[in-house]
């Protein structure tokens, strides 16, 4: 499959540009496609490495350059030796890969902080200072990096993901309700959340924009405008890596069964720093929303009991265990109960599918597809588009998109 | 739903016969169904109460008639008390439905023992005499039943249910192989699993017939052939109701993702006769072989560790507890594992697909469908035909059928 | 073993008096204790029933009388209904144990209702006009009820529990730290909880005290003073009947084999009144505290990450269901983990527990024992006093007492 | 404590023989015993490393010299390299405990292949020649290495400890029955367990035996005999690291409280060499017997229903798992149960216990202990003597062991 993957219908060069640039998910990516790239590994949990996916014309292994936007001062290699020691990355991987990995380290910009950051780590001070611009000077700044990306590599296209940790919950207000709303507020030099701007900016230079985020990124009106506007597609929010992907394939078995869910209630262990960030109250209400509303849709209960809880357990590291519970009825009013148990690395399950999204994502743009890309719902907790929190509904749908774009 | 179920379209009247007339889950289906009939419990768990399928032009639950084959000597109360016991049934089910209990214990008749039978229980002298007699006459004596039960009740149609303990497995010989080689065989006075004389009456008879186990019942090439001669619908075989079906609900997410399976290691604690009988190693590999086939099929690996075990546990009696133990690996050969606990009862949960059965077969042969029944793989382990273990494809198939013969 | 427990020697008459004496737990012991009596159940979950303890001089089954104080107005046949209902209490049991719980309905007072108190329930106006008296009034009416309790059944001793819903955690103030200023603040007329209104008029009237919940009871230095006062044995906090139980019997292993926990993450869901009661902050906050420090004692890790998290799932009714992951190190950094479910009736397991304490408070009484009788330690999760949360070792100081104890 | 432990009470010189010498228990021993010399790594997991075992007169880690016995052709840096990709010994360790690690290889000698060996593995023919030899022959090549190990290191003892696979269960004979049957056995060249012949070489030696499997070692009468001939102590069966040792951590909670056990129901998951052999079923029946026994004994009910399997499932390498469902019965009948999950690493568990186990031998031998060695017990599955299987009890008698050996 790999090796289909490769087959060339014409060089291309994807430009691929990470916000949150060294984080762990970024960080697994990259390694990851340089070891694709040398044949280091298997494309194991890559969803476009399958058919009938590697049949489409996607953009090979190599033909996809890395850039990003980083807050942290660590540096790749600080990373990498992280995911070492917490047995996520192979050790041999960082050395086989080592070459690509200065490579894209020496792509990194600093990025933007968000106003409410908890700030955790080493802090860059560019990029806290960036977040302190008026925002219309930050995208400035942004957009600059991202046309020096094209330029400098010569790239056909660039993609942007983010891939930032999760920003607090603001409270809502009318600046993203349309597009004329969001130039007017940040003519006015009214704050906004980095995601937004990140959005803004790839949008704003005609670039299509992934938010693997719960973030808002290009969920609000404003920015679904923007991006109709400019022809451009994108996707989000927020990846559905784990304890969310079972539960979308589990749900729709109780449905089909008449079986009535009394209760669901999941329990989220995390230990990287996506758990410290969502040890915040505020950042944690970003995360639960996206995660609490799926159960209630899937089983078409809007009073369905269901919970979803997240704790920070520092020892875990990258090794998210979550745990759900699920009471129901079935016949004669028997009160019965799964549970389940998922342990699993979150930046090995997330980067394989940042790749499978970089490379849907261009193929749309080249195809002239605009907008939310329903295709994609299957990666995402909270789809832009596709009606159905139903995983296997999510995956049909990627399926149809694979036969009626083949060969084209 | 229920009331839109009841709507006439016209009187009808259906015979259900039941094989294991006295076994838990014939009993819970025969007291759930006069509970639904007296509006006495919901009909959660029925798949047929749900829609679209409450569109279709199914038999109401008053339009069912019960009777059946059974080969031991205890009393319908007398299961129906354990059942109580062991807190499946409702103690003021069983007293409301009293006298639609008694109306079919007056039409429950003595079976036939299967020659290899372990004979737990206090076995019905009759049922034993049965089991010897040449194979052409036991058919005549259970023909004989399933007629004079047509004609006294005077009904429409009967439909055949195998809900029987689970039979030894047997060397595998040529009489199955054709029609002409059972009917010598037959004549020949070969012994014949009795699930086989079993279905061989009822297509004979011109009635469908639903094997609900893993025994043979109307699976072997012979019988296919006589129910298309017959031109009878039959379906089964073994009602997917626990462990199998969330492992076919959950084992296209792992595909879907490319995620690479590495071992799945199943085990089912039963307490029930069904446990008493599969303690028997001869017994528990019929049932193994239908489960274990469905993971290699449904992951398409053919070398997948995936083991099935079965122990009795007497103290569960009909709370089936199964353990499932999934070790896959994803991208950067990270190593993951999800593991689940599913504890149901066994009796409620396969009693309403009996009842969907009985009115999914009753519509096909009413609306001149002939064979396996494609549309009803999502009911069964060991799908005589539909051509995937996939859960939710298999349900589909089932919703498209009831969209193309919705008003029909 | 129960043949021995009824051995006489010589005629006793014990009263019991239930504070929240129409609720679960009460109302299984109740019940429970009448089928002992009658022979109708075995003493399955009843530590003095077993030996040593059945070697005692403790009071037989139909030696111990009951009364009580409730604030619900629900009949304590309503209670036993639902606990039907939830598949807790057998029907058959209700029926033969009638008259006793008749007899106990009518020795049940309106008690008093605590000023916090989140009011769930049809709640007797009685209680609650109690509940807002000056507590010198309040406690005389609780004294009077005992009095009248003990003078008409003629009993040799009454022993106080408290049975009744958590109390909603207060503000810590002086009026506690000695009798002096306990006596100066019900003087001033100040508002106490009613558990520690509850322990004072027990105490106060020479009668031990017994405190299953969180609620403060008689743990205060001015009741422990009161006791020692009166020359009365009292005991608590907080049975110790599931998660705890397993946590406190669990942790020791980890230590004794030098295994470094990491994180201990328990998760309780509670579908009963007390689950209803803890959803609200104040009143969970009083549970977690006696639950969370267990752990950090028991493994000499102050710095210990260990969460308990109560969440409430009101469709487990009786049935609580804990998860409990334990994340630990061991030889070479090899990160390991053990996790465990526990599912259980609450009401079942502490309902034994309570008729245990009974026997043992009774039986220290009689023998001139006063204070915080030590060797009760293994029933509580905060143990007014032995020392140590190890299961075992408090189990085997049990063990030690009766040894000192028997044929005394 | 490592510290305390290195305190020179006068310099000794200890030689540790393992027979199994380079597999995955030994190698994590022999590599975890450099690192623990060299300050690189913490001594979690080790028993004897915590008070108030540190306060004995036990070997510091410095003054353990490694040797022993194997009877696979692989070198040991092999054995390391498949722990690393395994996760379970640390790149650095097997990098900084590289030159103890080439001593230990040079003075490991080629075994005993047990007559019913299944020879897994790449076969030292060595090994299998001397497996073939009369015992008595094979005798002298066994104690002529430990005369040897013992001379040229100038050891002041020599502790044997047999880590090799599990044997298969051979049928009983008379020959083990007393020490002058087993003589003349080997003096007729009637072939023996391999296990039995290593014990029976230590122990002739005037060596002290620790039997970590379950193979019968020195456990038969005549090889007890020997020992007490030759004034040695030794200890054994089979190292109690994981889900045996949870079962008996936990089962005394049940008994304590009253609640019947209805069934146990264990699954291991085992994925190395160890699960390998026991794939083959009459290894596998010499390792259930020593693990079933225990909670029939455990629990005082011989008729318990306690099942435990083991799973051979590669992809788990190392890292055993295992899940227990425990069904009981409490107050009123109700039925409840108790279910873990334990995901260890089998070597990082096993090998601190042989530490442990080779310090405390030493110890016994130098105080002219003879026999075995009940304060042991806890380290066991199948204590030679102890008399209970109970834990806490077992460690109990460890703590008394220190306490009356402190000092001494």
């Amino acid at each position: 499959m790999a090796a289909r993957a490769r087959k060339r219908k014409g060089a291309r060069k994807l430009g691929a540009w990470l916000i949150g640039a060294r984080g762990s998910v970024a960080t697994c990516a990259a390694y990851g496609l340089a070891g694709l790239r040398e044949g280091l590994i298997e494309p194991t949990g890559l969803v476009t490495a399958r058919e009938p996916f590697a049949g489409l014309d996607l953009v090979a292994w190599d033909e996809i350059a890395l850039g990003g936007h980083e807050v942290c001062a660590r540096r790749l290699t600080q990373s990498a030796g992280e995911l070492v020691r917490q047995r996520v990355l192979p050790a041999d991987l960082v050395t086989g890969a080592a070459p690509h990995a200065a490579a894209y380290e020496e792509r990194v910009r600093s990025g933007l902080l968000d106003a409410a950051d908890v700030g955790v780590g080493d802090l860059d001070p560019e990029a806290a200072r960036r977040g302190s611009l008026p925002p219309r000077e930050a995208l400035e700044a942004l957009s600059a990096d991202l046309a020096e990306f094209q330029r400098e590599l010569e790239l056909d296209d660039v993609v942007v993901v983010n891939l930032a940790s999760t920003e607090a919950q603001r409270a809502v207000n009318g600046d993203g309700a349309d597009l004329r709303s969001l130039e007017t507020a940040l003519d006015a030099g009214r704050s906004q959340p980095a995601s937004v701007l990140y959005a803004y900016a790839a949008l704003s230079s005609g670039m299509p924009f992934v938010n693997f985020t719960p973030s808002p990124g290009a969920s609000w009106p404003a920015l679904r405008e923007l991006a109709r506007e400019k022809s451009v597609p994108h996707c989000g929010n927020d990846g559905k890596t784990g304890e969310t992907l079972v539960k979308t394939a589990l749900a729709p078995m109780f449905l089909a069964r008449h079986l009535r869910v009394l209760a669901w209630q999941g329990y989220n262990l995390l230990g990287n720093r996506d758990g410290e960030v969502l040890a915040d109250p505020l950042h944690k209400e970003s995360k639960l929303k996206s995660k609490g509303d799926v159960l209630r849709s899937l089983l078409a209960d809007p009073d369905l009991k269901a919970h979803v809880g997240i704790d920070y357990v520092p020892s875990l590291a990258d090794w998210k265990t979550a745990w759900d519970f699920v009471h129901f009825e079935g016949f004669l009013g028997a009160r019965m109960s799964l549970q389940f148990t998922w342990q699993g690395s979150d930046s090995a399950l997330a980067a394989p599918l940042v790749i499978d999204l970089l490379r849907l994502t261009e193929l749309a743009h080249r195809r002239g597809e605009v907008g939310e890309m329903p295709h994609t719902a299957s990666f995402f907790k909270a789809p832009l588009a596709g009606g159905t929190h139903d995983f296997h509904a999510q995956y049909r749908a990627l399926l149809d998109y694979a036969a009626s774009s083949a060969g084209s």
